[in-house]
């Protein structure tokens, strides 16, 4: 398969890279660095992205950006930074991608467990996350030609806990390869419309 | 207490105002009818809104709106809509309401099953409701002053049936009467960061 890696450079996406790379074609495309750059909170940076690169089979995005700080504090334009990209660069890689993706290809998005595991600061990512699901679960009925959509869903990522630790007291961290194995599972397996949850269930 | 009731004019609206209105002093706030008017899709109005009503106990909003259409369809000016209106609008109804209401006071949004149980069309309404969950959860963990926050997800309300019956296809409507102790029960009670589903459940 031809596998654009959205996020290629970042601890999640360099094992994605790792595990899908051992099998298939991977187009890594990082923010600044990559084969390929693109800006998922600039529409027509997604369409140059497309228009590059043609036909694919599956899409998977590991990045995406939303503003972290008190809810009393947090201003309109900190949530909109977490609405134009994380939330809506995501949902644009798939609306965009219908033109250029293949019949019974696939998209994997990246939410995370802050809309049903909050913490502190952490009010952006818990909205976002919540409307990336919903989109994916809504939009898993109505893609045409067999095209499939997932989320992953991970906990805190052990790679990344020096920097967030402290955000996240008490959450068992998963390693990053085992993160990787959700994205393996949407795209080379067969469910749509599912959110894998890597390293927590929504019953703790 | 003082409840201030944003859509008090629509189908939802209505059999709260006649649940919570029989022990409650209500404010009714329609779009262009109420007591009083304002927009949530404008921060301006519900500034002006809350000037004008002063302190107040609970706010309750039962209002939002989403442009519905088929996915593939779908346009960015389609998906704003709904995030600036039944998303970032409720979201602004807690945030500048902030300043406003008193110490142990509530909010209570409405989302709707479309981010759990999609239809078609629905694409919008399944992320800005998926949004908005995540946006209750996190906040319930950081308001301030004993402060509250849940909200109502509702199915389908029979007496809306008449307009989207085909939409719903064997979806159990729910009588509004019904849907509006989803309210009682966030404003009256103690719990915080819960979501009422009402006439569904995530396992159907």
């Amino acid at each position: 398969m031809k596998i654009i890696l959205i996020g290629a450079t970042g601890t999640i996406g360099k094992a994605v890279h790792a595990e899908l790379g051992q099998r298939h074609d991977i187009i890594p495309v990082g923010r600044n660095s990559g084969d390929q750059h693109a800006d998922i909170a600039d529409p027509d940076s997604i369409r140059r992205l497309y228009a590059d690169i043609g036909p694919f089979d599956a899409l998977v995005s590991t990045t995406g950006t939303v503003h972290f700080g008190p809810l009393t504090e947090f201003t309109a334009e900190q949530f909109d930074l977490g609405l134009r990209d994380k939330l809506m660069g995501q949902v644009n890689l798939v609306m965009l991608g219908l033109a250029h993706i293949r019949d019974g290809g696939s998209f994997t998005l990246t939410s995370g467990l802050l809309n049903e595991n909050p913490i502190r600061q952490g009010i952006s990512a818990a909205l976002v996350n919540g409307g990336i699901e919903g989109f994916v679960r809504g939009a898993a009925i109505e893609l045409p030609r067999g095209i499939r959509i997932n989320a992953v869903s991970p906990t805190v990522v052990e790679e990344a806990l020096g920097r967030y630790a402290p955000f996240f007291r008490g959450f068992k961290p998963a390693p990053a390869r085992d993160v990787a194995l959700g994205y393996a599972k949407s795209v080379e397996g067969a469910q749509t419309g599912r959110i894998y949850r890597i390293g927590w269930s929504r019953d703790n």
